[in-house]
């Protein structure tokens, strides 16, 4: 079969669980959106050989290496993809910058601010993405849906709770999501970071919170533990909080969100369901909708399978991928980029700095 | 404080769980309902005595008596409630058709549709009920509420189930429920009756069925769970299934209806609860609707407490109570009654004809 | 029935809707329970004559009074039911002290902490309850008996929420609730105080905490909704949030524990329900349990009807009251009361302070 | 990077919806199974040029074909995919046999026991599968797991729906599956077969039936709906219930099994669920378990993502070719091969001479 679209080698830098989902989704995107480029899996970056060839052979990369410094600049690739701890996502970043490549990067996108708005800055116009991948669950970009299509009126709360028991095993503290100096944060950066993500992409932008972190287990570098009170801008009020020691959740990332002509309620554990509750209906015939959204017409519901056919964990990043490549091709701008992750990571650090002030800070 | 009512003495005949329950109605029908008449708990009648005296104490019986014979025919009883084992309804309820007094039986009717006939005709215009209380859930008087409107279009699928878990207990099987003599049947009696009057109620007359039966415990004289296929005569067809042996299940008395515009799932152990699918919604909205059917505008949303605020078990013995005691004053016919029992008794003589023949019957 | 306990007269304060919650447990507590006293409804207090009337016939109360103050002195009266709005608490609270009554009263208890204070020495060793009512939902007695065997471990998060939708109506803001000194506050006396004695009954006291509180509708003189962050004595954090623009919610009144080794989960909507998740269970075995808590061995589950039959709001004033009757004729103390409703007034004040001053609370 | 494992070159009949599914399989096997070969998507077949030539490019087919005679018996073909119409599977899978190759079949099988039973025999010791997809679910083979280890205890009752809307539509009724020489039957084909392989995965033969089917739109050749009643080997009672008229599911795809020990429900509406009553417990701990099944110790959740991140529809597929490969590399046993599929035809012909015999029917 002959391939007419213009090939994007990529290159990716890591070989951990989330290079898998990258990976996945770089095949996967052509057989689920009529994407304008093909990807090709070109070289994939890590540091232990034995690992990093048996995650080529898996993945079908077609090379490997263990210095992202020789790959990034080369000039055969077309996408740099960031897949590792948040202590290298500048440091490559910048390079990728400099070589002038499309830029890939997981989230948080850095270990501060200031490192943040330097890598934005070196970016310009240079395409990019930020893996806030949960945007694209189809239930939260139908919620996104519904908000702007004011079916929830004026909103009056915002509530979100990321809740997993990640942190309650202390051999996990071995890790580098442990190390102040890798990570940055740890239920902040880790967890956090994609509920504000997710409420600025639904609800708009924060002007004023105050938050409080905790650490659970002595000796741990980075909190397991973080909430926050909240002003957005809109005129609603919020609420987060976000914990690796919420045992019994696995992956339990929720939002609600109550506005004067109804609510939503979402919860990652079900992705594939949104709550609705219209209460511009007959007060009889109130009472929360549990959607399917799997189609018709809900987002994305044309690329995968049928109505009532679930979508899993990694649609989210094919699906996040198909937007991109047409926004690519139309030269049209793709949210959430660096920008946008910038503006995540002001939040975080107004966080940690109202966690450490117990103050109230103004964004 | 002046009692204008006119006061109804009541004898009831029985003393053990479902007595609790009448006994319950009589004292609270009058808080929640304008009851056009005052309900006196005049005399009850038990064969244990200390057991007797003991619930009379704790519900407010002015008088006992070990005798039914002689009382359901005194002058100064108004209302004769007949709550023992099944065997007994049809003699009692013969003897108080004879004094002429109000009649209040529990399900089943009967142990057999002419013996139910004979009742039935024994009773003639007097006033009467049979407890078939699920009728009066708000959330079951809504789903007729929805039905009588429309709301479901065609009727395509009624199917029932109704699982506790009360035989597997080898225990259980020294009660009067498991001795054919007293009870008639098992599951069939004591569950699935209630289960024909809700869809004889909601979706109208069955024309047809087939049905097995099944005794799980060697040597129990009634049936453990009963299963049956069924066409409505509205065009629609039925399951229906009902067991002592649902493991898991208290009272899980539950239905769905599907129909071309809409469905409806029901259970009673979460009896505030209705879920309504409106496929009259535009595809991306529809989604089955969690009712909390307390109010605003809901059946006995008035009479009970403000939306939001739950009732149990026995508020559908009170509802049930209120709505004939207006009958009642207002000389209209109540629902349901003897004729009505009649009616679900003759379903049950044809469930146990076709589990024994293995055939269709026509009704 | 001869009557052998000791009757005690009760003089309510009160004829609104939480008035016949009470009248309702004051009549049905005998049928539930085996209480050592026979509670008399002997006079019912209110302002609109005709209104008044129609109560006391509706709910069987002997007599009516105009004014409070006749009343609860009376040498007949052994008990005085204090049912009206917040800032009539005190006022008749204190004359029944004076007088030398067992003492009810609605919650919150008081406008302000130093009011609840002079109340509750004011009653020295009289006998008393404050209505938090709640405690008594068979579903939260259970979650406080898991707590207290350590089914739950160390506790990382308690989370709470009360929404509900009464405030968006602005016409409801012309009500008493609305009133700055008739209520005292809004959410916060009416959902929030709830919340906290709940919190404080299940996980202990709160020693610090910052609170924000937020009216939606200009002009109204209370809050409409308030969040606060906490630290709990026992080393864990907790969040509360209420609101009366909770749209779709009509009695959200939950909380969620996580502990080291389990997690419990509570909504008022459901309030026959507890999810109880064990992690001490094989991991492949772990999923939180849907407990239908209505027996066997569950609280009250031997006061009111058999397993899975479910009961109502109600039910939590009749439990409160048995319970009550029994502390009362053993001698023993009862909870909650006026010391742990002061206790709960402090929090709301150290809310107050802390929204007001933007500042963390010590306690 | 270089292929080391064997590899088999596919050959698809079909281009269809489900040969999306397959095609997916067939590129993803590789990245979530240790596969023993490779497999590579060879050719694929279909009537419609235009439709075929994009299917093959958008799923990454070497070749396309408008004649499946012409490429089933290709040398450099090692398997051969039915996924076409129900009356072209037995012609296509007899020259696949013919030719010795490796043989894949779309269900159900045939359009009669007859036709099947030709085609098991000339499989002979073909290695062989029959995409039943559904025992994959990570939940349905936890559900096995669970009842092999005999946590359910005795079996008392297997209960099955499989309820959807795709027939509410009368447009609907032009496709193929609505055309009896096309596909044999509606409702039964299509959906109750599903459920019959589930049925004896789980709780094993079925030794007697009886059924009814029903058609809602007149004129349509196939049944729209179907229902039976059962009887297990095992000893245990069963209903299954099958419709395109279930409005309101998408793909309600459910079974609830009770047994002594305990219980069991899934749905595959939320098929990342399965609900498990553990009945051994102290019984005020008991309730339905909320299992998340993916991980840890789940079926497939070392090949998929991680604990509390879900899958989707097309990993059933991927799963039933991961565990086909590593067969076939052992040279072991597969299920569900076109024995177990010839089974499953014959139950389907037990129900339809039931549903027309108007009788039960032994097996």
């Amino acid at each position: 079969m002959p391939q007419h679209n213009p090939t994007l080698n990529v290159a990716m830098v890591g070989n951990g669980f989330i290079a898998r989902a990258h990976s996945n989704a770089f095949h996967q995107v052509g057989h689920f959106f009529d994407t304008p480029f093909h990807l090709h899996t070109k070289v994939v970056c890590g540091r232990n050989p034995s690992k990093l060839e048996a995650f080529a052979r898996q993945w079908d990369w077609e090379e490997t290496s263990l210095e992202w410094e020789s790959i990034v600049g080369r000039p055969d690739i077309h996408i740099v993809d960031i897949a590792v701890p948040n202590a290298l996502h500048a440091p490559i970043a910048l390079a990728a910058a400099r070589a002038e490549k499309i830029i890939f990067c997981e989230k948080p996108m850095a270990l501060s601010a200031q490192e943040a708005a330097r890598m934005a800055e070196a970016l310009g116009d240079l395409p990019n993405l930020v893996w806030f991948n949960y945007r694209r669950v189809p239930a939260i970009a139908f919620a996104k849906q519904l908000m702007d299509e004011g079916r929830l009126g004026q909103a009056f709360h915002y509530r979100s709770s990321y809740f997993n028991q990640s942190g309650v095993d202390p051999a996990k503290g071995q890790t580098w999501r442990y190390r102040s100096t890798e990570a940055g944060s740890g239920a902040i950066g880790d967890l956090l970071s994609h509920s504000l993500d997710t409420a600025m992409f639904l609800n708009g932008d924060i002007s004023e919170l105050s938050a409080t972190k905790h650490t659970f287990i002595p000796g741990r570098e980075v909190d397991d533990a973080v909430q926050l009170m909240a002003h957005f801008a809109n005129g609603s009020i919020g609420s987060f909080e976000a914990s690796r020691f919420g045992v019994g959740r696995r992956n339990g990332n929720g939002f609600e969100i109550y506005g004067s002509k109804g609510s939503l309620a979402f919860d990652l554990e079900d992705m594939n369901r949104l709550q609705f509750f219209d209460a511009t209906e007959p007060p009889s015939l109130q009472g929360a909708r549990n959607l399917l959204v799997t189609g018709p017409d809900h987002p994305y519901s044309a690329n995968f399978w049928k109505p009532g056919h679930l979508i899993g964990y990694e649609h989210t990043f094919i699906a996040t991928l198909g937007d991109f490549l047409e926004a690519l091709a139309k030269h049209e701008a793709f949210h959430p980029n660096f920008q946008d992750a910038l503006h995540t990571q002001k939040l975080i650090e107004a966080v940690e700095s109202s966690a450490a002030s117990r103050q109230w800070i103004k964004l």
